[in-house]
């Protein structure tokens, strides 16, 4: 259970099947260096251009098609005391008649306050004068290599992860994504130090960041979908457009487990038709995310 | 400050323009015995046809068109010690190619239990033996009068309220509606001993309620999709298909919202972008719900 | 098989259970005059308020609920030398970010030649000085009152028909609609003298105009959205949001459609995978239209 | 203006940046043979995996980023004289309630008939006994490289073509892809024989085909959406899911494309309003494809 630090020199803004930057085994952890969406470091110098350059790949020895890689989010910290975001509200997000009230594109920097754990847009407007939120860091781009020889735009996502911009991916989560290579090759960056529901402003608070990983393979786990599991419970994960399909993704997934784990499609009816949470985690990027969840609450035995 | 009861003899299976069975003044409470669904009252008789047949109206005196009908749930309970649901997720809510491994549609009967605060399904599947879940008793459908002389059936919902299906409209919520009509003409059934986000199996668990509301008017406060408030904090509501469209309405509203208050939409991107939280009613009736959610945790001030 | 004027003082911004403004006979002829979707008659004369005022509606003799009615387009015409349309295309027709690119909103008046059978616009942009376009005379919103007690607002369009906006219904066109009440309830409006697909102006070029219909009975055709048949083949109706949902209404009706006649599924498959038609009638009211045809040159025999 | 064939013995089913298979000028035309959908060839041996291999790719000189390649197909015919489809609707193309009642998904084999242009399904539901349908062969899947490193699966589309399935992709079409890399990199293959609006079958008549094309390059033409133009006028192509995002880019790309002739907003307004034509070319590929067209009797001057 070795601990790799991983403090890139070149990045990616796709996923696919690149050379490796660190190899590691099935259970080791790696602390590794996030540059911003923009590829802004923690110095704050540009290093690399958007969207979201990927720290990695990295190849996690015994992962092999037909597996799936479990990522646990130890910790999240950003690395530089700004973030940026967008000032608007994104035009698809409100209707359509409305659009024309938005304000124009700008990107105003916050202060992130790592000690005090608030985020603070600087030059505020004047009804936000004193305003602050908490601190909730979230990995928003991370996925391994997809099948078939694809190469995706870190801008989007699909069954391999990607751009899911859900502000679940905080330290205590664990992820499960569907290896389609050997090693899976895993991506990761574009930390947020907050993001509401949907990312609705295009943005989280952009800022580099520090994040470590626990890497494991679970063998012959087939999933077709991201799986997960935090303090709240089970979820799984949909990406598409729109909305509608996301969540059917995500819910098909999470059928499956259900299933898998002896229950019928009547108990599956149950458990869900009264138990289930949905969270609209990004309602912006080319491919949208919701998640399906089983709250431990309504969780039989 | 009047209380009345209301324990109708006749229902209806649209919201629109008919008589009203009650006439209250503003601030008054109303004790309202609502049948189920499929119009069973609690003898478990069958008194009415659906879908979601309605209690009222409640000529409410002094709302006029173009204030709000503000409705505080103060109370929901079942009324009898069974309910229903259907046994199978909806068809709408899982991949296309998925529908094929959907059990049939039969529907199961549950046992309420008022004194625990728990209801069972009866016949469970066997992995589901013992299981049972937290009641959180919830108003299906509800709102007034729509505009422009339309007659909405109770399947479905739109700026007038209507089939909305949301989980969050439980006691100590309170929604308002924008009056089309003179008196408002509030409409009020279809209860659910509890139901999961989304109404994914096609229905809560179904029973007779009574349920008792206080009723009152804000003049001229010209809102176009409803408002409320509850605990957590103020939300809106978007009825529409899809739920990208919902969505679209709800975030619109909220952001008039927060402009009628004074905040630019600088600030409006930056509480919401940062801040925002999304709940998935239905994603069953004909117009899907979305709530959009400015929690208290990120309020200014 | 009577002609019958029908030349009407009242009008109804909602298609539902209103008191018949004429009765007739299976087989019967009506000649009936349309105010614009304004409410301005022949001389240009507001005589009712938008949306779209409906003529009507008439009472068939021998419709009940479980048959269609058959609505045969034998003329429309304008019956003013005016009309008008917006002059930018629709908020949700470009992509979002695009739409504070769109002109404002504005009411151009349009020439119509009667003679020469050409629309054109007064005060035309510059680089369409001496464009005209060809009249195609439509209706854009007619249909039966719906089931369950509804009344609708013409605005719109569900299994009734309604605000449906396709330019082919024409003179020449064939349509039934399902009857739900007796008498089916006839009524019909809102005449363009040209529109492209998916009125995504937000308009036709909208005028007064008469319409010929010749209405008759189907007996027991248990049919669940509009279909038709014109000079090109048959084709089925199907009414919502989004576009997809629209285009499987449609789809499945032509399904059952062809089943009803002896095919089975893979016949259908085959028909309509190798040979089916889409137009998208309008993509702007709140319920989208599509229409599913099954053309001439892949019929069977 | 040369003449190359080009008879692979490798296939991509990406398209990306791969190693080009023929080089050739700005002008020249390429007879290519392509294998079908499954990776069979023309004697029906199967010589690599679906879907969708290309043929390809063809590095143009002279086609550099900010540039537009120029498509026209001069002929396509099939290769030999069998296609197959599948059997049944698309499970996403009827209403969720429906798909039950779909026939199970089978690859039944048709013949086709070059000298007589007509395509048989053998074994034929009784129903379509002696039924036939005229040959309109195709291109199914085409395209240049992506932009940003993207290489992305030949079973959908986006920006740089892919796989569209419009049965407009017949000879006598001319289309233009925006060139994201040095040489374009065009890549294609995917033959049908024929096949209807939307591949709602899933597949046309698939089968292996020469298709003859000639690539020109149009310097610094811009283009964000594949443009082009038949015998019926000019087209845009939109490539997204749902179908109201397809149309929002095809719409858009068509408002785009008048600006830059000369036409203010007003005018796009006009023209598409009251004369476009949508087709919807694919709604069975994970994105759609929506054509947005202003034929020729609606052009100006």
């Amino acid at each position: 259970m070795a601990v790799h630090q991983l403090s890139p020199t070149r990045w990616f803004s796709t996923i696919g099947n690149h050379p490796p930057a660190l190899t590691v085994d099935d259970g080791d952890t790696v602390v590794a260096q996030a540059i911003d969406a923009n590829g802004a470091d923690r110095h704050g110098t540009k290093v690399h251009t958007g969207p979201n350059p990927m720290t990695g790949p990295i190849f996690v020895r015994g992962a092999e098609p037909g597996d799936a890689l479990g990522v646990r989010i130890d910790r999240i910290m950003p690395t530089r005391d700004t973030g940026w975001t967008r000032a608007s509200l994104a035009h698809n997000v409100v209707d359509p008649e409305y659009v024309p009230q938005l304000p124009p594109r700008e990107r105003p920097t916050w202060a992130i306050d790592l000690a005090a754990g608030r985020v603070t847009p600087l030059e505020a407007p004047a009804s936000l004068a004193g305003w602050s939120i908490a601190m909730d860091p979230m990995i928003g781009c991370f996925g391994v290599c997809p099948a078939g020889g694809e190469a995706i735009s870190t801008a989007t996502s699909a069954q391999h992860g990607g751009n899911m911009d859900w502000r679940g991916f905080r330290a205590g989560t664990t992820v499960w994504f569907p290896v389609a290579v050997p090693g899976a090759l895993f991506h990761l960056g574009d930390g947020h130090a907050v993001q509401g529901d949907g990312e609705i402003a295009g943005t989280g608070v952009e800022t580099s960041c520090e994040m470590t990983v626990t890497l494991s393979v679970r063998k012959g786990w087939g999933i077709t979908w991201p799986r997960g599991e935090d303090a709240r419970g089970r979820f799984t994960v949909g990406n598409a457009r729109p909305l509608d399909q996301a969540l059917q993704h995500a819910t098909t997934e999470m059928s499956r487990w259900l299933i898998e784990e002896g229950h019928d499609g009547v108990a599956v009816s149950h458990l869900l038709g009264q138990g289930v949470e949905y969270e609209i985690a990004n309602v912006f990027d080319p491919a949208y995310t919701v998640i399906c969840r089983l709250p431990r609450r309504v969780w039989p035995g």
